[in-house]
């Protein structure tokens, strides 16, 4: 790995730097977003910044459906590509020393300083220039704020440390934006109105009957120095304010921006105006002071929850706190419209909102991490686009429902074959979720209705996608794209039939205990037709080798090792022509074995000792989603230190750049593999068949860990050290096993670690 | 096959119809297309048409590159996919009736009639209205000039037949056009001038190094009647002459209408405008009927050699004239720059002008039908391509070099992986293509030192693209499209791998053959490689079936014949999505049967007939390209039915629509197929081994069929009816054999059809 790169220092809850990575910026900006479930921003800097970067701004659940052409002759395909868009820019606020614009691009900064205080989510930047025999110093501060979703405060402030100078602000709110994954360098904002203080925009207009969003950005600014002049203008798409004075050594100018941003997904536009100037003036009750102490306390109280304590490793204390942080700051399960995009508020790369991610990687965190309602909602956002997922199967000529690959509204918007139609092992992630859902919770109330409704589509899906190969006497799954993304359109993968078969098995499991309760109703003829699937269903094993296999013809690729490879190689992806990728032994992200970590309850030990020997070595972890399932499975295995490894990749994936691409925006759906790891690898926390355990080790090089979880009504901590503590800090006493011994929580459970509490 | 749809009436040299038919305007375009090589328009109205109708004028070899998006994490793409593009419009002259604007959109007329004279090359069209009571008639002819390639001759002529009323022309040049096919609904011309009688334009530029082409058109406009008042004036894109005037009763209104177009392919744009005053000086030398009869007699030149004489089936009779009158006016040869795109002048789809249609299906007609000096440019044009060729093959980082699939300039501009990247047999068509020259004319003077030079860098493509599977003890070529694109990313198409085995022994026996007389030098090691590859490449065959496989896991399919298709499914790729299509086992043109039709004497007529049996059902034959080679080889195996079902299909699959698409443009390359059919089908010429044989039938409902075939210096006509009569018309005696008979021609050889010349 040559290309990591390391930006910021290590600190257990801060990102800081001391230097200007001119040639880095993209990634220094991805780095610095910060959201707050309803908007965010990459750390684009307020002064402006002409040298090469990304502008972007994102508010939540507002896109637009962006045209794609495709093969002439391929019928299928949704009309349109879902694109995040880059919204308003309102952080803008011009500096001129003299009339000279302060760009970092084209002066030398001294004492540059920037911080993202992870702890209270607020980003700081500082730096002195000396231009035209002045010196002196600009600040900034900005956030995003948790307890009034609307509001954006920005301070900036230029203190004049030698010589005297003029010093102008432009406040600017500036929609006239692009994105930088438009096909044609088109706008997808129209003009409505703009004022002194305010500026309205409308997505354009879209020919696939897609809803335009209106969005009205309003600004305050307010100014310490009173010995300003100051101006108002506006014009199409903007709004600025400006304000100039002469500062003398020692003086300041000090400027605090409010700004409201209101959406057409919550207030009409011809309201909009209106709401911003109430919401300001409920804004304008408190000081600058007393909001950013709220803000502050939310994030605190986010922590008390979440926070994972490392002790002995600031590398890893720090990526675990980066990813939890980010990962909030994305979704906080406040509105149940939205969903987890993959690069939330960070970046505009990969388009939509919505990926099996959530329900296969982020669920599993939200479960422990928040109330049981916001998985429960994250449930319902499927099951209410049930009818755009039984769209998608009829587009496909097949029966059931199919969830989307990438959505904003539940059809889906991805436009590659071998993704859109093959990659569907994603409708049996979210039947995973249901299962998920009701053994972590114990509420049955969700699977009987809404959970068994969602069931049966997407088992009537596999139960016409399978066909019968006579020749085998088998059901076979042709034509697939497993998880492993570096092999397209294969024939049986392993992983894919696995779970098709779970999800047949699942549902005719539950609708048997549930058809006097739920409304689903399931034919005789259907649910023999489904047990004889799942009876001769097709699950390609090699014998010899004693592993399962891939997909058919996996076994004839050239087999090697990553270790072969050429360190100059990776990541193939940046580095290899996709058909070579295709025809290669190289995995993109664990494939069978995240079949294992799903059903691990049903594998024995040996079979997840012989199938990680065998893939882990071919597999390149090019996918952010994969080094966590690793980790856990290695932890499992007793492989500590390959879990170690994998754990570093998770934690400090964007921190540490591994996969040379974080500067198109951060892995926010991955972020919970380090949670994951640490919790369900680590500390081996099991939750299968309703029952609790834990089996931990503690990293060579830690002192000891820490962590929270909800579970049943239940709120514990478990701190692993020497020792391990489990402390129940409220609920009903609870059955759980360590290290698969039976206890039952009361208050406290103390066990030793090194004998694994066997005396 | 409920679609079919015949416009045209059956007439052994014309297509002629009475209706206009609203409904099918683009397809009456479509087959009322003409060309010359050098230029080449749809059917369109001189007087324009507001109704649903394809504009389309295109100028060989005039292309733009369009730049295309694909998959963000997918290298090795090309960066544009090259376009045919719609140039200007120079056959319009509207007609207004005392300012009421004739369209036959808002007008029905009477006695309407249209007719391609494919034997003269002229199309021309009539018809009666009733406007503003008056009562006219309204006839068109036009033609591109055989002769002078850069000269189009239009003539339009309003004739009163009732009333008196007041006429006007609007003779246009108008390139004002856009391509249906573009993405944005972009413009791919830019203005350079214009003056009364010319028009100059340049293709917009383009981010990719691709050289923009300019054109200009000049018109003269001669008109019968000397009563009338004109007015020309012109604007950006645009020149227009007016003439009016007042018929009554018996008087007309002729218009002969000139154009010259020039290229900067052959002049630059400073010396345009005087090239087409030049050019038009020159025409003007001759009167209007002279360069009609100079045309006419040009097409009837062509057609003493290429003509195919059918008796006792119009039909058919129809369906082989109209194929070789549009391919040759796609392509006579005389350009070596240029090549055969696969809908000619007569649409869009697809973009490029060259695809392994020229070496697989056009190359051996051109051999028969041609100097040996056209296929031997054709073959030039790919070695002139080479260097293009290595570069595709480093995209994906491959040695040797690999012909593109779509592409103007030898750099494949096609943009779908599993194309692009995977349909690699089409390098095997390049190779064959020198082995069908080499093995047709004798002529080793190409073989030994470009031909030689294009084999081994395509033997190192296909030498690096193999892998060894240990588990298999054999070289395989994974992740492939075969011929049949019904499937993409199969393993092992056994059609590829015969293929690449086959170019790397045909390398290795001519460098043996050669090695002292080519350039080409080829290291020890690397024949061994080959040698081994050869001896080791994986060839599936299932013994139990005893057939060849198309690929490793076809067999596992679900395995129906076409027979059980409703109807309505048909055609499928209308149909079904395409991943239901990539499932299922229906094959949309010759996969397994195309390598025993390229390869046909390494067959046994058991392996033949067993392979024929087991794929020809499961074909749906969607590809232009399948029904002639299915014919050709049903033929051989006597199953006469069949191959005639099949013929008409290939003869006629434009002029009765068969695949429903032709709206968008003529089958062009397909068009072989009936040629091919006919002499390598019914007539079982074979030429394999250099030796020249014939083993004819006669289809039951013809009378007989006639042709001739250039072969090494001679020309002979094969007349077969209750006999078969071969003549020598030229050239050396030359041995040959007929019904596996050897006979030599000297000059005439006549044998009995019945008993196939048994005594």
């Amino acid at each position: 790995m040559t290309h990591l790169k390391r930006l910021f220092d290590i600190d257990p809850f801060k990102l800081t730097t001391h230097s200007l990575n001119k040639e880095d910026i993209r990634l220094q900006e991805s780095l610095t977003s910060i959201g707050n479930g309803y908007m965010g921003l990459r750390g684009n800097f307020e002064e402006g910044y002409s040298g090469n970067n990304h502008k972007g701004t994102y508010l939540a659940g507002v896109w637009y459906p962006d045209k794609t052409r495709v093969g002439w002759w391929k019928n299928g395909y949704p009309d349109y590509f879902g694109k995040v868009i880059n919204a308003v820019d309102f952080i803008a606020v011009d500096i001129y020393l003299n009339d000279k614009k302060i760009d970092l691009n084209h002066y030398e900064p001294t004492n540059f300083y920037q911080e993202l205080d992870m702890q209270h989510g607020i980003l700081s930047r500082s730096f002195i220039l000396s231009v035209d025999n002045c010196k002196f110093k600009c600040s900034f501060k900005r956030l995003l704020s948790l307890t009034i979703k609307e509001l954006a405060l920005i301070n900036v402030t230029v203190e004049m440390l030698e010589g005297i100078g003029d010093v102008t602000f432009v406040s600017k709110l500036d929609n006239h934006v692009h994105n930088e994954d438009s096909n044609y360098d088109d706008m997808f904002w129209e003009h409505r109105q703009s004022s002194e203080n305010t500026v309205t925009a409308k997505t354009i207009s879209n020919p696939f009957g897609v809803d335009q969003f209106c969005v009205t950005t309003m600004m305050q600014n307010d100014v310490s120095n009173s010995t300003i002049t100051s101006n108002k203008s506006f014009k199409e798409f903007e709004a600025t304010e400006t304000f100039s004075t002469t500062l003398s050594s020692g003086d300041k100018l000090a400027l605090d921006k409010k700004v409201v941003i209101i959406t057409s997904r919550d207030i009409p536009e011809e309201k909009q105006v209106s709401k911003a100037i109430e919401l300001m003036e409920q804004v304008n009750h408190y000081s600058i002071e007393e909001l950013v102490e709220q803000h502050k306390k939310a994030w605190l109280k986010r922590w008390e929850l979440a926070d994972v304590v490392i002790s002995g490793d600031d590398e890893a204390q720090q990526g675990i706190r980066f990813n939890l942080f980010q990962l909030f700051s994305t979704y906080y399960g406040e509105d149940e419209r939205l969903n987890i995009g993959p690069k939330g508020f960070t970046g505009e790369k990969y388009g939509g909102a919505t990926y099996w991610d959530t329900e296969a990687y982020a669920i599993p965190l939200y479960l422990s991490l928040a109330d049981s309602s916001v998985t429960k909602n994250l449930l319902k956002y499927r099951h209410n686009q049930l009818p755009q997922a039984q769209h998608n199967a009829r587009q496909q000529g097949l029966k059931g429902a199919l969830y989307p690959m990438v959505t904003f509204t539940g059809v889906e918007c991805h436009n590659e074959w071998e993704i859109t139609f093959e990659e569907i092992h994603r409708n049996g992630a979210i039947a995973y979720a249901i299962y998920n859902y009701t053994n972590y919770t114990g509420d049955t109330s969700y699977i009987k209705k809404e959970g068994l409704e969602v069931l049966t589509e997407i088992s009537r899906f596999w139960a016409d996608r399978v066909h019968f190969s006579k020749r085998n006497n088998a059901y076979m799954i042709h034509g697939v794209t497993g998880p492993n993304e570096y092999e397209n359109n294969v024939n049986n993968n392993w992983y894919t039939n696995y779970i098709a078969k779970w999800v047949l098995s699942y549902t005719l499991e539950n609708y048997d205990k549930y058809k006097n309760e739920t409304p689903v109703s399931i034919s005789e003829s259907e649910l023999d037709k489904w047990e004889d699937i799942i009876n001769h269903m097709y699950l390609p094993k090699d014998e010899k080798l004693d592993v399962f296999v891939q997909h058919d013809t996996f076994l004839d690729k050239d087999l090697m090792p990553v270790s072969d490879l050429n360190k100059k190689e990776v990541p193939l992806n940046q580095n290899w022509s996709w058909d070579k990728i295709l025809r290669s032994c190289f995995i993109k992200q664990a494939d069978v074995l995240q079949g294992i970590y799903f059903f691990n309850d049903q594998f024995t030990l040996d079979e997840k000792r012989k199938n990680f020997e065998f893939y882990e070595p071919m597999t390149v972890h090019e996918s952010s989603l994969s080094p966590c399932i690793h980790s856990i499975l290695a932890a499992e295995l007793g492989m500590e230190e390959k879990a170690i490894e994998m754990y570093q990749r998770t934690a400090r994936l964007d921190l540490d750049n591994y996969n040379n691409d974080t500067e198109d925006g951060l892995h926010i759906t991955s972020m919970t593999g380090s949670w994951l790891t640490i919790v369900q690898g680590f500390a081996q926390m099991k939750v299968f068949n309703e029952s609790l355990s834990f089996s931990p080790f503690l990293p060579t090089n830690w002192n000891g860990y820490a962590f929270h979880i909800n579970y049943r009504n239940r709120l514990l901590h478990i701190n692993i050290s020497t020792d391990i503590k489990i402390n129940l800090l409220s609920g009903e006493p609870l059955d759980l096993s360590v290290y698969e011994k039976n206890y039952t929580l009361k208050k406290t459970l103390t066990i030793d670690l090194k004998n694994k509490g066997v005396n």
